[in-house]
Formats: C-alpha cells, structure tokens, sequence
C-alpha cells in the first residue's frame, strides 16, 4: 500500500497550531509527501431581526482578516518551504472549503488540530469533525492536548 | 517532535476494513510503533415500554458476538504479528471504549474507518466521529471511499 502524497495542512493561528505544524511536517518528510497549506476565514453571519439588520461580516472586516491570515500563513509557508501556489485562504465554511481544495488538489490526507472539545463545540463539533464527516481522504486530527 | 509510537487500530468486520488495516500497519512500519488491535460489541440497547420491556441484548447473543469477534480478531493479529496481549474486545459504546483503552495503554494514535457518512450517520455521526470527539490523542479517520 502506498503512503501519502499529498498531505494537506488545515492551519489556524491558535497559540497551540505549532503542535499540529509540527505534526504534518513529520509526515510528510516521513512519506516524502507534497504539504500544502489551507486557512479558512469564517464568514460570520450576523442576524439580528429585533435591530432589523441581517447582513454578513462587513466586507472591510473581512479583507483585514484575509490580509492578516495571507501575511501569517506566507510567513509559515516560509519556514516549511512551502511555495506559494500550495497556499490557500478562503472564506467560508472551514469543513467545505478544507475538503474543496482537498478535492480539487488530489490531497489524499488533511491534517487539522482537535481544539475545542468543551462547552458548545462538543454540542456543535470542532473544525475536526466538521471535516472528518464530509471528507473524501483520510483525516488526520491532531490532539492539543498532549503538546 | 517524536513520532507515534503505540498505534491502536479500531477493527470493523465491514468488507472495506482491510484498507484500514493497510493503512494502520504502513504507519506503524514507518514509524516503527507498536500496533495494538481493538474491537467493539456494541451494547444494544432494548427498550420498548409499549409492551413493558425494557432491557438490554440478551447475554447469549452477547457472548457469540463476542466469540465470533475474538476469532476474527486473533486471525488478524496473527497476520500482523500482534500479540494476545494487545489485542482488546470490549464491550459498550465503540467511542467510549476505544477510548479508554487508549488512555490506559499510552497509545498516541487511534486508527478507524470513517464510514457510515450518509443517511442516518450523517445526522448520528459515525464511530470515527465519537471517537474523535472524546479523544486525548490524535485521530487519523482512514476513508473508504478512495480504496
């Protein structure tokens, strides 16, 4: 059985990312697979119907946070060597968008962190297993807990 | 950072859970970690107060369930080259057991299928998911799609 190929690295910017890094660059040199990088901006839908207003984010918020993800996520494609055609920021749902790219890149496994599971997230789910249930490839959830 | 060294694979007997096996044992050659095996009978709950029953499956089809797993388990392990002693058949609720034993035995990678992502599952969530959800360490969901 062959081993990865493509691995995909879900990246959000929580203090306890750097495990998570740590862990896809493992695998892919130990596969001697491609890395990619994805980080998902959310779009917040604000719907307010006492107030009257139900809009999404304001754009301008939205262009900050992309600008601030693309310079933080170039500065870590930086330091694993990762060019920039294998970076992508989107918007939108981080479980869609992650396995869209992973569709659309023949990635055969996405690693994601395994953050938040308390409180709402364990009613609502983490990022983790908003993808694990609509992946087509394997995916690898990285535990924060440990690191 | 170091890399998995107990693997615990999650054994269905669906036809498709050898492209997990095949994955779980790559990992473990590559890693070189030991590789534990486990199995679920799950606990089927009965309760039908319509007719005044309420209990649960009846201890004998329990313990051919259980029998029929431990020969099926052995056959892979000894195909593995898994020791007894790292072989589990548990029974109770798949997510909650798989768990606990990988807590108890230090693994640091759990292996499972991720199917059941249609239908009814898709609301429920699949064995993958609960695992994930209750896990201390990382979680790699094998698909059984691409296989």
């Amino acid at each position: 059985m062959g081993n990865y190929k493509h691995i995909l690295l879900a990246v959000d910017f929580f203090e306890q990312a750097q495990s998570v890094i740590d862990r896809a660059i493992a695998l892919a040199n130990i596969n001697q697979a491609s890395l990619s990088l994805i980080h998902i901006v959310e779009m917040i839908h604000l719907a307010d119907s006492e107030y009257g207003f139900d809009g999404i984010m304001d754009a301008d918020i939205s262009n900050e946070m992309i600008a601030a993800a693309k310079i933080k996520l170039t500065r870590i494609g930086k330091e694993l060597g990762v060019e920039q055609d294998r970076i992508w920021i989107e918007m939108g749902s981080p479980k869609l968008e992650i396995n869209r790219i992973a569709e659309e890149n023949q990635v055969d496994l996405i690693v994601v962190g395994s953050h938040g599971r308390h409180g709402l997230q364990l009613l609502l789910g983490s990022t983790a297993n908003g993808v694990l249930r609509h992946a087509k490839c394997d995916v690898l959830a990285v535990s924060l807990n440990d690191h």
